[in-house]
């Protein structure tokens, strides 16, 4: 492949690529509230159309469809492009512009941003990469790789649906060599961080009600005076959750939760033993708005306590009246959001029931536990497998050295690639950066001359992995 | 007087008092949210120019104007008339009608009612006691005292500025001979239920952000799975709400807190013995849709722990993703709105030092306390007063024998009444009925032929109750 013919495309077609980066996020799907999702499949399937593959559609599931493509370059190999097409919700306070307005701000040092929901996490990036697609066949040149593209609907979901996919066209996804997501890894000051695997996550709800629970109010709200002689579910509640954590929150005190947690393998330490020399906590810290760590740890030992803890956080809880002033009330109901994150080797399915015994146990039996998400399993990569080779080789040949992180924190549906039933090595990557997922302002950079990659940058960094993936495999 | 052609003109002017009402609750008057406060406080100081005071304004004071009226009767009795035209907000979900549209519904077994926010909290009783006092006149005859209307507009923010207005107008508030609060004082069977105080009240949020701890995240949620090297406020806020209480919830942990509460005087147990034969405990339960009371007491031992027990409650409580669905976060902050309850003879100024040593002892210097309200100190009239002889005898006078509570678990301002510097004897009444203040659906029943008085009996009720207080006082 002549990469500077493509590259140049690339560059010469800068404000069309903006633009579809803009109409992505435009373009609501928030699968959380349902909205906008089947608009948001339809316009990356004629993005896929348009692209050159001859199948491409909607599959439906029990959730939201899944949109797969098939672009057959007449190559020896195959690679399955993973892609999620929904976000998060966008209501968070904070935003300094509309998330949904597709607005290119200037964000110092970084230059042009797009700060909308799904900036980083991940429509940016999708649009990024079929934008190198496209580019690289509007030369005159072909796409290394057959692609197979899997575009979920339901990653903010706990990609609930995507094993029916799956299951579905196993035979297809069989014939990959590899599985690729397209990422943008760079960190603030522009360092490219690549990631070989995630942890695992269950999330639920527990909620206590007056009706399930016989005492306090059934129905609704009372009157606050009533506590002297009707029970609260509230107070109720927090003494059931003040039990699951040490007093600093930090210790998960329920039996058996750390029983399954392995210590960090071979490969893993030496990968930690190199990190530990470029990992810039300062950064991480800033990007965060974080003073310190917990116990003010440091270094390595952070580095140990991120990536083999795993965790139990209450993402969210209400209860009663929660607007501005006063409002006396006895609530009859209260409900906590909460997710457990898995390092090797526990799995899914040891949490909702410990959590359980340990509720039941201290006299809870009363707290009803709801699953929200089939919840995803902890995965890894192995850094010797050629597919990671290929990216590394990548960011090498654009004059970084990757700082390699044995696995990420966060949680993404990778098992679903790297286990049963494909066994495939799955790679994520890209030169480029943004921040703030799940959060106000979320962005992604698209200006180069800053402290990091822009658009045209993490373009041309698809273009070369496609490649080297291709020579590689 | 002649009672009877007063109460035939208000039998005659049903429609356009029930009218009066309507108009009331359309005025929004949310003073949490400070919507609609100087609208509605000029509508009354309206209503009581038509109604004949010469002297009718609304006082300015560092929060919203108090609506002061001086009905001149030439009479040798002087009587305060207390109301509040503010309430609470109407944001709760499961109203069947707008909370402010000023629908009249049927509500069975009641018949025709106002479902509106504010019909019995205290808007009805408000129209229907200026609907008395204008039939008075309209049939010429003379209101039998003199009236000095003080219609605040900050009861449901705790009353917070009335000492202001109290200091500025002590001269002519000294003169009166007792205070009323024009209020429906019949449980859902008809009962005539009198209450002679009310417990105090100090309502505070407790807050914990990581800016102001140190630890977390400061600005805004973080992504969940940082978790795992991040502290996270909520978690901690939970430790700290759990040592309150028992792990019931209903016993405070707080040292001290139990210190100044006295038994119950011999008045009051001598009102106990009585109270406990006609006390519906079922209605009550029906009323809150509650099925049982704290460890499931009754009779006596329920009357006693609800009107002598001290109370700690939640009032609300929020942190993170609120939304539908999972979203994952490591919120930054979590308030928490709480409500303490005291009887006698605590003061308000003991609570908010003991919770904070309390929670300095137990190592959470770092949550926030702040104090929402001024609070109301606990009040109480004696049944011996002749103002409360008045309305008991005119509770017997329409075939109805009160049953008499010492004091209710709520809180009102009265203690600015009937404690320095004005030293009045406090008294409300009322022959008529509505439920579910601060709650979805509040109603006050018009209709009469129900189980209870309508809108007729209770503005008769008015009119007898200062016939009585005139010859009495």
């Amino acid at each position: 492949m002549d990469r500077e013919k493509v590259f140049k495309n690339i560059k010469d077609h800068f404000e069309e690529h903006v633009e579809r980066l803009r109409e992505l996020v435009r373009q609501p799907s928030i699968s959380a509230e349902n909205y906008g999702i089947r608009e948001c499949a339809n316009l990356i399937r004629d993005y896929l159309r348009r692209l050159g593959c001859k199948d491409a559609r909607l599959v439906e599931s029990s959730g939201n469809p899944v949109v797969y493509g098939y672009y057959d370059a007449g190559a020896d190999k195959t690679v399955i492009i993973y892609m999620m097409y929904d976000t998060q919700p966008a209501d968070e306070p904070g935003w300094i512009v509309p998330p949904l307005g597709g607005h290119v701000i200037d964000m110092p040092p970084f230059g042009k941003c797009l700060v909308a929901r799904g900036a980083i996490n991940t429509k940016g990036e999708l649009g990024a990469f079929l934008n190198a697609c496209e580019s690289i066949t509007a030369v005159g040149e072909e796409i290394p790789l057959n692609l197979i593209f899997v575009a979920e609907g339901e990653e903010e979901l706990g990609s609930r649906h995507l094993p029916e996919f799956i299951n579905e066209y196993v035979s297809v996804l069989k014939k990959a060599d590899a599985v690729f997501f397209p990422t943008a890894d760079q960190d603030e000051k522009g360092k490219v961080q690549m990631s070989l695997g995630v942890k695992g996550i269950v999330y639920f709800e527990l909620e206590l009600d007056g009706e399930s629970w016989g005492y306090g109010p059934t129905e609704f709200d009372i009157h606050g005076s009533n506590k002297a002689w009707v029970d609260s579910p509230t107070l109720r509640m927090i003494q059931a959750l003040s039990t699951l954590t040490s007093k600093d929150g930090n210790e998960v005190l329920v039996d058996g939760f750390y029983d399954n947690v392995a210590p960090p393998s071979p490969e893993d330490m030496e990968l930690i033993e190199k990190l530990e020399k470029t990992f810039d906590e300062e950064t991480v810290k800033k990007e965060m708005k974080v003073k310190r760590f917990i116990d003010d740890v440091h270094g390595k030992e952070a580095l140990l306590k991120y990536l083999y803890s795993p965790t139990l956080n209450i993402d969210g809880i209400w209860s009663g009246y929660i607007g501005p002033g006063t409002k006396t009330v006895l609530p009859h109901k209260i409900t906590v959001k909460m997710d457990v994150r898995l390092v090797p080797n526990m799995t899914v399915e040891e949490v909702i029931p410990k959590i359980r015994r340990h509720l039941d146990k201290n006299g809870f039996k009363e707290i009803k536990i709801t699953r929200l998400e089939e919840g995803y399993e902890w995965a890894k990569t192995s850094v010797r497998e050629p597919a990671v080779q290929a990216v590394i080789k990548t960011y090498r040949e654009f004059g970084y050295e990757p700082e390699i992180w044995p696995h990420m924190a966060g949680s993404a549906p990778f098992c679903m690639f790297n286990r049963e039933p494909l066994n495939l090595p799955f790679v994520e990557g890209g030169i480029g950066h943004g921040g703030r997922a799940h959060a106000p302002n979320e962005y992604i950079v698209v200006e180069e001359g800053g402290p990091t990659g822009g658009l045209i940058t993490l373009e041309k960094s698809y273009v070369a992995i496609l490649d080297n993936l291709s020579k590689m495999l």
